[in-house]
Parts: structure tokens; C-alpha cells; sequence
């Protein structure tokens, strides 16, 4: 399994307008992030699996998890997977996850109470441009679950939750780029190193 | 410089529907492809260049060329740029080059008149599943234009063309990945070899 983890700082925790996707707190980002998690050219990766964490107005904190092996009708567009977002965000969230439709679930958690009940599944990398190559790391990686950040990259007390559960930090470029772009940077490195 | 031509088989040649861009022929392909050739995190590449070559109805052949280095009020999600697009085809098209607002340009040119024009200017460099590893090869590139399919790839036609310029075909991973994935790479691989 290759999981990631996307911490919108601003993004919408109601349901947005679909015509305005980056006005939703950078729904954009998310979306974006999701989509090069998941897709492939005719495809998506049944071994990848992709947590939004939502802390924009009005209801933070909700997780929007989504599931290579089970999710149906997606596709790459930002639009189409804002609306699958947009329909988990309809749902009244709870603490456990609620099931959206076939492999997108919701629940209200912040990301102290997320890592408390996943980080001990995963090996916990966080990317951040300071980190070590994950090239040199790359052929020991197992299980991961990669903890990314928006445009606004992660708070103080968010990288303090999540230094005490990550083995490392790694960094995938010498330039700041888009999470998005960060995601691709995994994939492919994985997949060159066949992990 | 860095440049790209994404090839879009049936991307619209006509203004389309900002809310169904997949439905524009795959121009969301189109979108995205241009988003991470250009868009660093809180910037834009000025030493990128792109060409995205519409080939759908009604009016095929037509080439938007979007340049880093003079682009303004762009943005990296699927519906500004989109947005930007369908600026560039609502104008009467010629075999000249015309100024659509900053930065983008658009023409009537197939990719054989395009190539002819642009080839003697960079090194070209197809990118196909059985190409060589780009980074077996990344130290010798420069002033590179990469050409990359859409979800259709190229037709047998267009690859006599594009092979008549060509230096080399290239790979940028060993599974079928997408067109914005292949420029991400790309990208990542220039960077790490300073390109």
C-alpha cells in the first residue's frame, strides 16, 4: 500500500460551490492531489489510498478518505472529485467514518486523533523540502503513508503531532513545489524502485 | 528553456462548457498539463514554455502557446486555465501567431507546419513507454521540447512527423502514466540534474 495525507489548512468543511473549486479554502489543491494519488493513464492505482484532511470553516476538522480498490466513477478532473468531496461533506460527520458511497468515507477527526488511530499502520514519512532525498530512502520504504501540505504547508503545532509519529522527513525537490506535484515526485520514485 | 507540446486528439478547436472541460475532447488533459509545466508552489516557471496542440472539431488545427516567462492572472486549477483556452479560441485563428493577453498566443497549425517552424529551435525529445530512461540521458539535455500524447497517445501520422525531428524517444516510467504526470517528471528529473 502507498497512502498519502493532504492538510488543506483553509479548505471548505460544508459543501462549495463547484464553480468556484479554488475558492473553497484551495479545494483546488486537494482535488489535485487526490487525482495524481490515484489516477494513472485508464486507470487508478488499487494500491493507494488518500486522506484530505479538511480545517477550513464552518466544521473543522473533517477527513475525506478515499480508497484506490474500492472507489467507482472518479475521474482526474478537479471538478469530479470536488463533487465526490462535496457529497462527503453533505453527510453529518461523526468520529467514526461513515461510509460516502463505494470507496469514499468522511469522519471528523483532527489530525492528532487521525494519527492516533492510523500511525501505527504505516511507516510515516512527512515531505518537506529541508528533508533527506527520498531517492536515497526510497529502497527501504515500506507501507507508507506520506503527510503533505498545502500552499500554506503544515503549522507549528500540526508538525509537532506529526514529528512524533514520522520516521523521517524526506523531500522530493530542492524547489518549493505543488503538493500535487510532490505526489507524482512519490509515485514515480516508488515505482522506480519498485516498492 | 524548458518546452512542452501536449498533443490533445479531440481537444475542442471552439469556445466550450467551463463546466464539463473533460467533455471540451479531454481538454482537462490539456489544462492540467499546462498547470504543472508552469506552476511552482506561490509561482511560475519563466523558463517554460507550452504548446498545446487542439486537434477535436470544429475547426482543427489550432496550437495555443502559453509562455512562462510573460503569463499573468493564470493559476494552477483546471478551470482558469481552461478559462484561458477558450479565450484563445473564441479569436479568428491564422497561420500567424496572434497575441490572445499576456503571455498566450494562439494559431491555426497543424503539427507538421508547427514543427517546421519551432524544430530547428530546441532539442526534441518524444516521450513513449519504450523510450530510454530520460534519466539515463537528463545530464545532456538542453533546451529541450518535449512532445506528449493525450489519453489517445499519438497517431502512426504524427509520430512520422514528430520522428523526422526528433533526437530521441524518451521514458519517463514503465507503467502508462498520465500526460501532466509525464511533465512533472520532467520536470523533477531537469531540476535534479540542474537542467
Amino acid at each position: 500500500m502507498r497512502s498519502f495525507l493532504i492538510i488543506g489548512n483553509k479548505a471548505s468543511t460544508k459543501p462549495f460551490n463547484l464553480n468556484d473549486i479554488p475558492g473553497a479554502g484551495r479545494m483546488d489543491i486537494i482535488c489535485r492531489s487526490i487525482a495524481q494519488a490515484l489516477f494513472i493513464s485508464h486507470g487508478i492505482r488499487k494500491d493507494v489510498e488518500v486522506y484530505a484532511l479538511l480545517l477550513g470553516e464552518p466544521e473543522p476538522p473533517k477527513v475525506v478518505l478515499i480508497k484506490g480498490d474500492e472507489v467507482k466513477r472518479m475521474s482526474p478532473d478537479e471538478r469530479n472529485i470536488a463533487a465526490h468531496i462535496k457529497k462527503a461533506l453533505a453527510l453529518n460527520a461523526s468520529s467514526d467514518w461513515k461510509r460516502v458511497q463505494s470507496g469514499v468515507y468522511v469522519a471528523k477527526k483532527s489530525i492528532e486523533e487521525l494519527l492516533r488511530e492510523i500511525g501505527q499502520r504505516y511507516e510515516i514519512y512527512y515531505l518537506r523540502e529541508d528533508g533527506k532525498d527520498i531517492e536515497e530512502v526510497a529502497k527501504e520504504i515500506h507501507n507508507p503513508l506520506f503527510i503533505i501540505g498545502d500552499h500554506l504547508g503544515l503549522l507549528a503545532e500540526q508538525e509537532k503531532v506529526v514529528m512524533s509519529y514520522a520516521k523521517e522527513i524526506l523531500s522530493v525537490s530542492k524547489i518549493s513545489i505543488m503538493a500535487e506535484q510532490c505526489v507524482v515526485i512519490c509515485n514515480y520514485v516508488l515505482d522506480k524502485f519498485g516498492r
